[in-house]
């Protein structure tokens, strides 16, 4: 058949992590962790699985994991959702998305991205048969220039998509973001969706502003998140959104019939998990802190040059004391040549990057992985 | 916001499955098992956790299950699909269908659907921008009168589904209908979207006919299937596609900007238990036969009249001799006040029902929830 999706190849990540295992390369280019995951969590998933809990779960999500992401929420961001009719658990962030997509947008719809971005966001609304009007970040700050978002907004805009912290560049969003941004957004009707993956990964005493924690964003908004990059699970694919009635019941519309639910034992264990432990989320900014801070150390005894890196697990390396190849060719060659995995950033903008000298590396790995990379990348 | 899919409601499977639980009725209703699901899947699920098998998988799936799954479909059908470019791990069959719907379906294009169906076919098409049309299955043997097919094909037609063993009824494509359908398609370039979940479900010696076995159908087919019926978990949600490389290409367009992957200790737990015990699978008709027999037997000391079950792990009773009241009203009546939780079949269906007076038990359930079942419909 033609393709419906003609852009659209295999992912970087994919592509990245084949040519990692090829070439036996370090690989900080796909964004997982190599950490354990919490020993509870895994025990309590087993229980979950010996008790017999291995049957469809409610659409929506187990009542246990909806009321503990609510209460979550309100512990984290001061106000509670109704876990029955604004809390939905999903297959990962990633079909948050997808489904809060093609629940509103429809076609002809044009939906705002600021490049860069994940590269799910436009696939999606593709499909949805919408527009991805692309507005670009600073290049070198990845703030957002509201007016520039102001003037992409036209009759047609359906839908604004925002992401804090920042992937690929680690960027989070500031209370003046939001006065701008709610400025930007009142008046009209224009749905946000804002993708908060990175929540508990903030450094240097930074606040998450989610938009949870503003009534007048959080009336519009579909708020996704997930597990994976908190509990160290990327591979276990929960992630929920949280909106109001009025648009859970279109999102649920869509996920009632693309994956109906989600891997229960492990509902079940995250239920636990959150109520239990709540250090575990509240401690991870300063358990990733150490991270970072130790991994931007290093590399200051090599080449390349790291940007700030307020949130997330990713940093970007300016490369132009090593190389003037573009970021795509740069990156083939850290991994083949030098054996190291880097991700280039242009497949994250959908119109012509600004050509920067950018690779992000991420830094979610245990020291001897990061070491060995750094040994490498010492020999640039 | 105004919505996208305007007759969509909750699931009929979510709404009986609440009514159960308030009203203590026994649920013969949700299709699914209440057996325990193999200790050795639950422990190589529980050994892939511990040896920390728990980030995404490759988007397509881990190559040991895509492996498996090839093999197995060869020591079944006589078919070995190319692991790589032929098998795609997802989220449940689902997922599988909503992800094949959307890779090929553009708006306009019009999709065959043989009601009764199963509910999220018709949501995922008009998703898609397509458009259902629906040709009935004769309302009692739920067989298909392929004349009836062939007058529905029009140039738009894109895609034609089939389900055998079919949900609701356990009706089975036969030999007959396979040469029916390949005569159909000839010539055409309609796609065929083959949902086979209860593959392994079949009774009194039957052949499954899956589209694999059939060289000329299988080229233009997405054949879908999943293990949450064969292994008793269906809320694992691990299902998967076969489908021509340049099907599957397509299919993955999709599925890696939905879901991505699928949660990889379980596509581990699967990928060994599917060569180590050959025999679950093997079994499992001769295991659900005496199930469906036992069931059978008690039905006929009550008023109600099972039709015969070819496949799967549903019996349809007629319940004239009972009750008047169309089969939606008898469900939510039985369940009420009788305490059995039964399906109507109106929900199966696009058109209008043909008004049989039939309702849907499941008797994938041990012997105690269907002796308890027995003992209330016997007072009917
Ligand atoms: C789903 S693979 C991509 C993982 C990720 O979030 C990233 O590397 O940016
Ligand atoms: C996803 S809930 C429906 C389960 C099922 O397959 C059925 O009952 O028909």
């Amino acid at each position: 058949p033609e393709t419906k999706l003609p852009k659209v190849g295999t992912t970087i990540f994919t592509v990245m992590s084949q040519l990692a295992i090829e070439h036996g390369a370090v690989n900080l280019g796909q964004g997982f962790p190599d950490f354990d995951v919490p020993t509870r969590l895994v025990e309590a998933l087993a229980r979950a699985m010996q008790e017999g809990k291995n049957q469809y779960s409610p659409m929506t999500g187990i009542p246990a994991l909806r009321q503990a992401i609510a209460a979550k929420t309100e512990r984290c961001y001061g106000y509670m959702p109704d876990a029955d009719s604004e809390v939905t658990v999903v297959s990962g962030a990633s079909e948050a998305i997808f489904d809060a997509v093609h629940a509103v947008v429809r076609p002809g719809d044009e939906v705002i991205v600021l490049d860069p971005c994940y590269d799910c966001y436009e696939p999606a609304i593709e499909l949805a048969g919408g527009v991805a009007v692309h507005v670009p970040l600073d290049p070198r700050s990845f703030a957002p220039d509201w007016q520039l978002v102001r003037n992409a907004v036209t009759a047609k805009t359906r839908m604004l998509m925002i992401n804090s912290p920042h992937n690929p560049s680690g960027a989070m969003l500031d209370a003046d973001d939001i006065r701008a941004l709610t400025e930007l957004l009142r008046g009209t009707d224009i749905i946000l969706l804002s993708d908060e993956v990175y929540e508990h990964i903030v450094f240097d005493g930074a606040i998450h502003e989610s938009v949870l924690r503003y009534p007048e964003l959080r009336e519009r908004a579909f708020v996704v998140s997930s597990f994976g990059k908190t509990y160290h699970c990327t591979g276990w694919k929960i992630g929920y959104c949280i909106g109001r009635p009025a648009l859970s019941v279109e999102l649920r519309k869509v996920h009632q019939y693309n994956t109906f639910c989600s891997f229960t034992p492990a509902q079940w264990a995250f239920a636990e998990m959150i109520e239990a432990q709540p250090e575990h989320y509240e401690q991870l900014g300063a358990f990733y802190q150490e991270k970072r801070d130790r991994f931007r150390e290093q590399l200051l005894t090599t080449k390349l040059k790291p940007l700030p890196v307020p949130g997330g697990y990713f940093q970007l390396v300016d490369y132009s004391a090593v190389s003037d190849l573009d970021d795509a060719a740069f990156c083939r060659w850290l991994t083949v040549e030098k054996g190291v995995v880097a991700i280039p950033l242009s497949p994250f903008y959908g119109a012509p990057p600004p050509g920067q000298r950018l690779a992000r590396l991420c830094f979610a790995k245990n020291e001897a992985t990061l070491d060995a990379a750094i040994e490498r990348l010492q020999k640039l």
